[in-house]
């Protein structure tokens, strides 16, 4: 599996993959969920997929190619606002779907490729997408300010309890890790490396854009230090008397 | 869905489940999904079901019922250690897949019903096993004191950090009480009242064995001191800096 979580708030978005995938236990590979789409001023896009590799990989080739022939850019630096850029994931996971689903059905496979799309385009806030195996979509609200695709159960009440708009950048990317960490320990098909980026408003570029692994200083102060205070909190509340 | 959780300690077993039963969104109902089963000084079974509702109830009516004839008692009473009483349950489990399997699958259903079943027999250990919808089961190690059955994965984070065979029955409430509560925040398909219930080893009855809904004191302050203490916890952690 995957585990993937994007994060909306006031001053920007932070967008956390990781980088496992398996067939099975012994079919474990590493192989990264986020790219990126970026234009100086104009635009920066980071896209996290869950799901078959197969066609996640041939959705995120296809955004990467140059439209209508090779001397126009590719749709994602067209799209004149995030909800066509959204439309443009959609589109493309379509046209997988064109190809792939009939022969994925009959070796009993499902077409299964989740996206999450967040970013900004110069004249509109930066705004966050989660994209379905259907090519359609939604956009995320004040209500919920956070997608995940994947393995989402395990990481989700941390971010449920902390999270809101006017959280900072920082406290994000910090949510978006500690989930992670939840997740990374109860479930085996999700695993390091991770992606994080950073995307800060109105600046129109990938403001933090690192690799994390186990042995990266913060994340292992933070998972070491969150789970010994867990610890803590945990035997400090009162025992039931029954 | 439902959120069952039961755990087993060196000093005995504590088995909690909720009871909320949903087709949809619109039909939302409310099922104890807990069943008792005690002899004095002789034995004390509790168990807890997840799945088709119907299949379910079938299953623990057919464990009611006297074996062989009204005069003798029924199979789980016969049953000389808590192995055979798993096998008693998974017996009955094929029993109804045998009558409603077909008739299921006709309509487009799966046959789902599983089920965890603690407790201890006079004459050996406190156990605890959890059997799947073929009737087939597995029991609990020390390097794994706890089945969870139903919506398992939010509430699992937690109970992989703090419990082992050494934590008390009065920590393993806790727990299993903290499990259910970021269950319940972040599914809605999981709702009170909850049915608790604790065994210890070696007295053969229920020494505990309440219905908790969300005015209980007890729940009400573990609810706002563990989420309280979330956020503190979390705010005190250093931000990254990047």
């Amino acid at each position: 599996m995957t585990y993937c979580v994007g994060l909306l708030v006031d001053t920007g978005l932070v967008m956390l993959s990781d980088s496992r995938t398996n067939a099975g236990v012994d079919q474990i590979n590493t192989f990264r969920k986020m790219s990126t789409f970026h234009r100086a001023h104009d635009r920066v896009l980071v896209l996290m997929s869950a799901g078959n590799l197969a066609i996640t990989q041939a959705v995120v080739n296809l955004l990467h190619e140059p439209a209508d022939g090779a001397d126009r850019p590719s749709r994602l630096f067209q799209a004149t606002n995030m909800f066509n850029a959204a439309r443009v994931v959609g589109d493309a996971l379509r046209k997988i779907h064109e190809r792939d689903a009939e022969s994925l059905n009959d070796h009993g496979h499902e077409f299964n490729g989740t996206f999450i799309l967040g970013g900004q385009i110069n004249g509109e806030e930066p705004r966050l997408f989660h994209i379905y195996s259907a090519g359609n979509f939604i956009e995320s609200s004040s209500d919920t300010p956070y997608f995940q695709i994947g393995e989402s159960k395990y990481g989700r009440p941390i971010i449920d309890r902390v999270i809101s708009r006017s959280s900072s950048l920082a406290q994000a990317a910090k949510c978006a890790l500690v989930s992670m960490d939840s997740t990374i320990r109860s479930n085996l098909s999700v695993g390091p490396p991770l992606d994080l980026a950073i995307i800060r408003r109105d600046e129109f570029k990938l403001n933090t854009h690192i690799s994390i692994d186990l042995d990266n200083e913060y994340f292992t102060m933070l998972r070491k230090r969150w789970g010994f205070a867990l610890r803590e909190v945990f035997s400090q509340l009162p025992n039931p008397n029954w």
